[in-house]
């Protein structure tokens, strides 16, 4: 029988190599998220289906894998209607699945609750470049915490923990959903329809100020309400100390009031802790798809990189849904795969290491006098692995080299411990040589 | 909206103290390992179900929790036959997926190749007591490894890893298909039934010589041929010289010659490093369930625990069906939720953190000048987290002892940096005198 090997469509097997730098990238933000207190928790890959598919979830509730209904409960399907057949659905974000869990555990969890989350989401997506179908996200929030406290803790932590990693001087952006919907009601814009401006005025850095204008007429929008709105927004983003851009725009607009307190507390304790490490900007276009925010949004960007590292946000009542009671909640996520792959463009997957040690023998040495010559470096602090001497030593050499060994030995045996040489690529000019 | 809040049926939510005792876990895991040259590898959760159900993984293939077909594919599907409905499975262990993951990625990995993986495997069990429907498995193996030189180092890293989590006195029993296919044919067992002989032969320990004997009746097995099971493997398991043991058998049946010498050279080495801190032992009732060993197999126990913490073996052909071409495969693997369940039950899920500080402030702080003052905490090397000061002072602090934080301090406006005081669980007098 003959199998398929690659993995499903849109899903990817790890290299250790790849691992490996995933592994220390993830390391760097959990120590840094741990300095701020918050802790790791976990949650099943699984979810009742119910709960994915009502979740504020927007686009995302329609890439559910939706996994067969066992047994008797399958037996009893009549139709093929997808509802009917599934019951469980692997999650597509982290958030849905922490509310459900503060609900449920919540008796046990300190307060204020300060997690952080780490691990793959699954989305049905149409596989495209760099777009996969499982993914890792790394969240951290703030559940308890109703004061600008919590947006300040989670932009700190997220600043260090990208500045750790080595990405250049973030810079977030800032806003507010309340303040969005004031701007939106000043203008004249209908409330039910307010959501589209949004998500239009969102892509603004892409089709520009004509093109935000195109999409609004084109669906109906009042051509003198989206003229207010550029004269109320464009001033501020253009604006370079966001704090009086804030104050400006709270001028002109008295419901913008008491978000712009909020926003001013924010940027002063960050511009304060920040120091010229990073930067803090106001910006009344940013907007954020998910439809649960109720308060500040945030985005972070990284010099020489167009797209957000990170996005989070303030969502006061999506807790309330599950549990009968509203919890103030706050939250900010790494993209995960997007900083790795900055990583790996930055400085590459290999990193020689000096205590990888490759001792090599051959198929006459007895094993258990290679093995315990491993074992007395393994007992020095090296990590070793054995290997049988190939044909070619010299190209060997290079093998483990590329493959990130820093040292190898060669056993002789009765010769006591084996000594350890440096281990490096030899030079194009020594294999033409060897050749 | 009323939503069940509960995870799914079989699956289970990781408090923060959990998730710590298993990191703490894993880490120790890890580390070992890698000194031993592994290398940590990833393969997606989902993989093809075709690969899942033809996989030789007994019984375990049909709990294979099933992902409904999407859009169009579903569309076309025009019965309720599950193997029409769905298209991909959650992998129900690690070693299917590492087969087609070697497979496919072979040309990029080192040779040999010397895997680590950790992480969920699912399966649609009944649930019971500690047996949930998704938990963690944690594998090493070796593929291109043809010698014994495989067994020896995947033994001894997991036996060192057993002792550096705190595991008392590690025992390795060890077997060889081999060798157990030689004992059946040599008592008269027809070969195509040589497996239930293994099955119930496992059960010995559980059921008893009596037992055994009474199962193998009822199948229809020859009573003679069962009398000279019992003699052949009787001595050997009682015999405490596994070297004496393997002798024995070897000397009564030549086709166990060759088998007995691997093990005996496997014995020898696994001796000699382990000295008195873990033992090793011969036991030709070891039987393991798995359809694709093909040599020597072995498990793990620990003193005071009766059932294994670890299992593995060879399996030279299973990633012949996929490559088509037969590559040497050794593997152990621990069994990651025992071992939490006894770390847990030996000390306690808590531990009280010096470094973790719980700094309480009042609601008329200024957030700018608390955070200040963390930040200096933090960047003293502490983990802060910032906590609204509660009515009952000493009952709060208790909570937040209680909660692992092994310090606290009480931010004051304009006093610097706050003074971290030590905290523990006051004793039960001092809570009578605060009452």
């Amino acid at each position: 029988m003959k199998f398929e090997t690659a993995p499903p469509r849109g899903m990817k097997d790890l290299l250790p190599r790849e691992v490996e730098l995933r592994d220390r990238a993830a390391a760097t933000i959990l120590a840094t998220y741990r300095k701020y207190g918050f802790r790791r928790i976990e949650t099943p890959a699984l979810e009742n289906l119910g709960l994915l598919l009502s979740s504020e979830g927007g686009e995302n509730e329609k890439l559910v894998f939706k996994v067969l209904k066992r047994g008797a409960k399958l037996e009893s399907v009549a139709t093929l209607r997808e509802d009917d057949l599934a019951d469980l659905g692997l999650r597509f974000d982290l958030t849905v699945p922490l509310a459900r869990y503060y609900a449920h555990n919540r008796a046990e969890l300190p307060d204020p609750f300060k997690a952080i989350q780490i691990g793959p989401v699954w989305r049905a997506e149409r596989p495209q470049k760099g777009r996969f179908r499982q993914f890792t996200q790394c969240d951290i929030d703030i559940l308890g915490v109703a004061s600008e406290v919590a947006e300040i803790e989670l932009i700190l932590a997220t600043a260090e923990a990208l500045i750790e990693l080595g990405l250049e001087r973030p810079q977030i952006r800032l806003n507010d959903r309340r303040l969005l919907a004031a701007i939106a009601a000043q203008c004249g814009f209908a409330g039910p329809r307010q959501g589209d401006v949004f998500v239009t005025l969102d892509k603004l850095d892409k089709i520009g100020r004509e093109g935000v204008e195109r999409e609004l007429r084109a669906v109906g929008h009042d051509a003198r309400a989206i003229e207010r709105l550029f004269t109320l927004v464009l001033p501020s983003k253009d604006e370079r100390d966001p704090v009086a851009a804030l104050a400006q725009l709270a001028e002109t607009i008295p419901a913008v009031r008491e978000p712009a307190e909020t926003l001013r507390t924010i940027v002063r304790t960050i511009e304060a802790e920040a120091g010229p490490r990073y930067g803090i900007a106001f910006d009344p276009t940013l907007v954020r798809g998910m439809g649960y925010y109720t308060g500040p949004i945030f985005e972070a960007t990284c010099e020489g990189y167009g797209a957000s590292v990170a996005g989070g946000g303030r969502y006061d009542r999506m807790i309330g849904r599950l549990l009968g009671e509203d919890v103030p909640a706050c939250g900010f996520s790494i993209g995960f795969e997007r900083v790795v792959s900055i990583l790996e463009a930055k400085s590459g997957l290999v990193r020689p290491d000096r205590d990888r040690v490759a001792l090599i023998f051959e198929r006459g040495d007895g094993p258990g006098e290679v093995i315990a010559a491993a074992n007395r470096l393994r007992s020095r602090g090296r990590a070793v692995s054995l290997t049988l001497k190939r044909k070619n030593l010299a190209r060997q050499l290079d093998d483990l080299a590329r493959d990130g060994f820093g040292s190898y030995a060669i056993f002789r045996a009765g010769a006591g411990a084996p000594e350890v040489k440096p281990l490096a690529l030899r030079t194009p000019e020594a294999k033409r040589a060897d050749a």
